[in-house]
């Protein structure tokens, strides 16, 4: 059957266990995305023998083979030589790659290594799958069946990336995708889109759209991540724009019954939305962070082009500093603890005052594993919202069993959150 | 081979992309610590024909296959008949089983569907996996290879999991480990350890350990993350003392060679090292940060227990901040830019200043993709380092080509290992 692709995944510390094979789910959904269809993965170590092996097996099964990881400059980096061996091509240096290799490395102040060379050594007639962003390229390679004594699909294509994620994304967007939306493997046209959606259980939105999610086209599939709920909607049709037809009607049926749980679609995040609506307010935003101990911040900076609207804050990790930077009165945190409305106030009033922004953000808890108490248990964490009509703050327990890191992002969710839902008023 | 495994997990959910494959990486480790090696792991739709044809090929390749996914009562739960089916036996039901999924439904308020009686049908001859806390038991099969046109690998044996983590975990740790331990499938056991590196790249480490990656055993294994470097020590042996045994020595080299580019081992991160070093010292840390926007704070405050050093600090994103909260004088600000390490210096002053640290860490720095120019281009970040003998500052470029949070990601990183390194001296 034609149109369809496997993921072959590369790297002995999948078999150990010391990473999760969060590649292959990341192909998984592009491969979805353009309407090709993806019946295996599978997943080897940095061993020829059975790597050559893999790709003999799939080469006799699939139009495109996707593979991931293996192109270092290491002796254990073996795929692209692996790849020719199994296809019987010997390979050949790409003098211009190992031109590129070098420059990278110097315009980082990086030695060359005698290693990156191999890097550049390419399979006879295949094709540069360029990576913009690290040394290692990959290739799109539709290999000349003659003289193999095994069978191969008709056309059959591999196109192998890095493992580092942003190099493989990269490589994938630039290049791969294109190639692939023009390979014809594509089964009709796929259009999709994310809504985003804070401060409502998947189980709770799940029911409310039930009855979408039994529907086969557009397909509606929800997902859960940290504190952040999904609704990916998936329209299949002839073309681009039947396809994006369908999606219109189901993502607003969506977004009326979800209401203003629903912050974003696609690539927006809580940070970027809140930093447009202030834009769009021409004011500004500053932090004053105690557990979160910058995470908040760093969520708002990682947004390009915040510096408009996010001014900065304090990290107040420490009493001391509540008091010193933010002002925070002693009397107010002996009599209420520093994990309380109260405090959480005057630390977002201290960060007004501090930086002069219109608005600013206080979190303050307890994240834990230490540090709680029966009436102040870890995961309570309070949030203060302070702007030119005032303060509001309230507690919100966020439990304790997922650990400090997810106590830490959920804080700084539901902080950008809270700011969000003001703002919409 | 004897004492091979390969995984197999199961679901259409998995090849959409919807969900990362944890439940592989959990198993992996798992055997890994058995001391079991395991060669492959493949995905593979709802769908009973190509499961039939995976379950077949593996019953040729390995001692033990391990299933997940596919164990409920819907339609598309076809696991226990495909494999029944690819191996030739018909199922039977088991009374036991129907009674203990129907007590279990009633005792959680649930209906007893009839669907859920196709939970209790399993392979002639198959021993039942018990399930303590959902209703899908597993199997654990050795099927008769007898009256089969395909070859079977001698002793083949089928392990069923259901997908929900928490259910596959109670059943692995409670049936299956003991079962594979007294299995005679361990080739001994494995023990293994990473140490971890930073500001050395990934092929010059390698050409330091060469001779090492080439070892049997233990084996050096490299990897690659954002701004660090890994080496992977896995030993195997007889027993644990044994293979402790074997790590240690090569611990020992590795750490020789490389010096102090080496941070730590496992869990290590650079924060919980700095924190140490200065937990040790009984001196406290504070950060001024612009471009990473309160990121090197999140680090610190990221490590359970860093309240008793770090303090907190100043995010100047803003130049007005730097000026208002860290007193760096606006001349400075002038005639050198914010992003110099005058600038800097002056930054990480404040910082000790306005907290009373003893240390203070500043970043100043062009995260992009906007505000870079020709002798200021974007990925040129400028670091300061401050204690009670001064402070010293220096720039690095990091380069524009990954982007935006990995600027910001490996400033946080190289600021914490410059403290760490004088520290250490």
């Amino acid at each position: 059957m034609s149109g369809t692709a496997e993921i072959l995944c590369i790297g002995t510390e999948l078999l150990l266990g010391n990473i999760t094979n969060g590649n292959a789910r990341w192909l998984a959904e592009q491969l979805a995305a353009l309407g090709i269809s993806h019946q295996r993965q599978a997943v080897v170590g940095d061993n020829r023998e059975r790597l050559i092996a893999m790709v003999r097996e799939a080469s006799g099964r699939c139009r495109v083979l996707i593979t991931t990881g293996g192109l270092g400059p290491t002796p254990d980096d073996l795929t692209t030589e692996a790849i020719a061996a199994a296809l019987g091509a010997p390979l050949v240096e790409h003098p211009q790659v190992w031109a590129t290799i070098q420059a990278r490395l110097s315009a980082r102040g990086r030695p060359v290594a005698a290693s990156n060379r191999r890097q550049a050594l390419l399979p006879v007639g295949a094709a540069l799958l360029p990576n913009p962003t690290g040394t290692a390229p990959g290739i799109i390679w539709t290999p000349d069946p003659a003289g193999l004594d095994f069978s191969v699909e008709p056309g059959f294509t591999v196109l192998t990336f890095p493992g580092v994620p942003s190099e493989m994304q990269a490589m994938w967007h630039a290049t791969a995708a294109p190639w692939l939306r023009d390979s014809g493997l594509a089964d009709g046209v796929v259009a999709s889109r994310m809504l985003r959606f804070w401060g409502v259980a998947e189980s709770t939105l799940a029911e409310q759209m039930a009855d979408l999610l039994e529907q086969a086209n557009p397909t509606v599939a929800p997902y859960a991540g940290a504190g952040e709920v999904k609704l990916r909607i998936t329209a299949r049709a002839v073309s681009a724009a039947e396809a994006d037809a369908l999606l219109g009607p189901v993502e607003a049926e969506i977004r009326a019954r979800s209401g203003s749980v629903c912050f974003g679609a696609d690539d927006d995040s809580l940070a970027a939305v809140v930093l447009q609506q202030l834009r769009a307010r021409g004011q500004t935003l500053a932090v004053a962070e105690s557990c979160t101990g910058g995470g908040l911040g760093a969520a708002l900076a990682a947004v390009p082009g915040a510096s408009d609207v996010f001014l900065g804050g304090v990290i107040a990790y420490a009493n001391a500093l509540k008091q010193g930077l933010l002002a925070v009165p002693a009397d107010l945190l002996e009599v209420h603890g520093a994990v309380s409305d109260p405090v959480a106030c005057a630390m977002a009033g201290g960060a007004r005052r501090a930086t002069g922004a219109d608005w600013a953000l206080a979190i303050s808890g307890i994240a834990g594993p230490g540090g709680g108490s029966a009436d102040k248990p870890v995961g309570l964490v309070h949030i203060a919202v302070a702007g030119p009509d005032g303060c509001h703050s309230e507690g919100v327990r966020f439990g304790s069993s997922r650990g400090r890191s997810w106590i830490q992002t959920l804080s700084a969710g539901e902080a950008l959150n809270r700011l969000r839902l003001r703002l919409a008023t």
